[in-house]
C-alpha cells in the first residue's frame, strides 16, 4: 500500500504529542532557542531537538542557526490548514444534525396535526 | 517517562491518517457499516475496523451493532476541543504579530519624524 504523507499527515501527527502542542504556545509568546525549550520542558537538548524537528518538517515551526544558538519560531502557516479543514468538517456537520433536527420537527408537526382531538 | 495520553493527543493522532479523515468526511454525510466503510475506502473489514477503533478511542466516532452489522456514526464532540485548541493558539499568534506590527510601525514612525528635512 502506498503509504502517502500530506501536509495534514504530518501537521496532526505533530500535534498528537502534549510537549509537542506545549513548544507550540511556548513559542506563541516568544521565539526560544532549542536549550531554552528543553529547560522549560524539563527535557534533554536531544530530546527537545526531536521534537522541533517534527513541528519543523510539518511546517509549524522554522529554525535558523546564529553562530552556536538554533532559534525556534512559529512557522508561517500558523496552523491555517489544520483550522480550514477542522472547521469545513464541522460546518457540513452541524448543517447535517440541522436537517436531522428539522425532519424531526416536521414527523413531531405532523404527529401533532393528527392527535384526536 | 510517563506517557499521559490526553484526549487531544488521542483525537490528533487519529487524524493524523488520510483514510480516519476519510471516514469522518463520509460519516458527516450519512451513518455507515463498518462493511459499507472497508468498501468505499477499497479497504479489508479488519483494516477498517481498525481505523474506525481508533476514531472510537478518540471519541470522534461511536458504534452501535445491531445484528451482524456495526453501525459508525460521528461521535458527539465533533471536533470541538480540537477546534477549540487550534483557535485559541491562532488567536495568541495573531495578536503577538499585531503587537510585532505595531512596534515596526512605531520604529518607522519614529525613524521618520528623525530624519532631516
Amino acid at each position: 500500500m502506498v503509504q502517502y504523507l500530506s501536509g495534514l499527515d504530518l501537521s496532526f501527527a505533530a500535534l498528537a504529542d502534549p510537549t509537542r502542542r506545549g513548544v507550540l504556545e511556548r513559542l506563541g509568546r516568544a521565539d526560544a532557542s532549542i536549550s531554552a525549550l528543553a529547560e522549560t520542558f524539563h527535557m534533554s537538548v536531544t530530546g527537545m531537538k526531536k521534537h522541533v524537528s517534527a513541528l519543523e518538517r510539518a511546517g509549524l515551526v522554522t529554525t535558523e542557526k546564529l553562530g552556536r544558538v538554533r532559534t525556534c519560531r512559529l512557522g508561517p502557516r500558523a496552523l491555517e490548514a489544520e483550522a480550514a479543514w477542522i472547521e469545513s468538517r464541522r460546518r457540513l456537520w452541524r448543517a447535517r444534525f440541522e436537517r436531522l433536527d428539522k425532519v424531526v420537527e416536521d414527523l413531531s408537526a405532523k404527529e401533532e396535526s393528527h392527535e384526536p382531538e
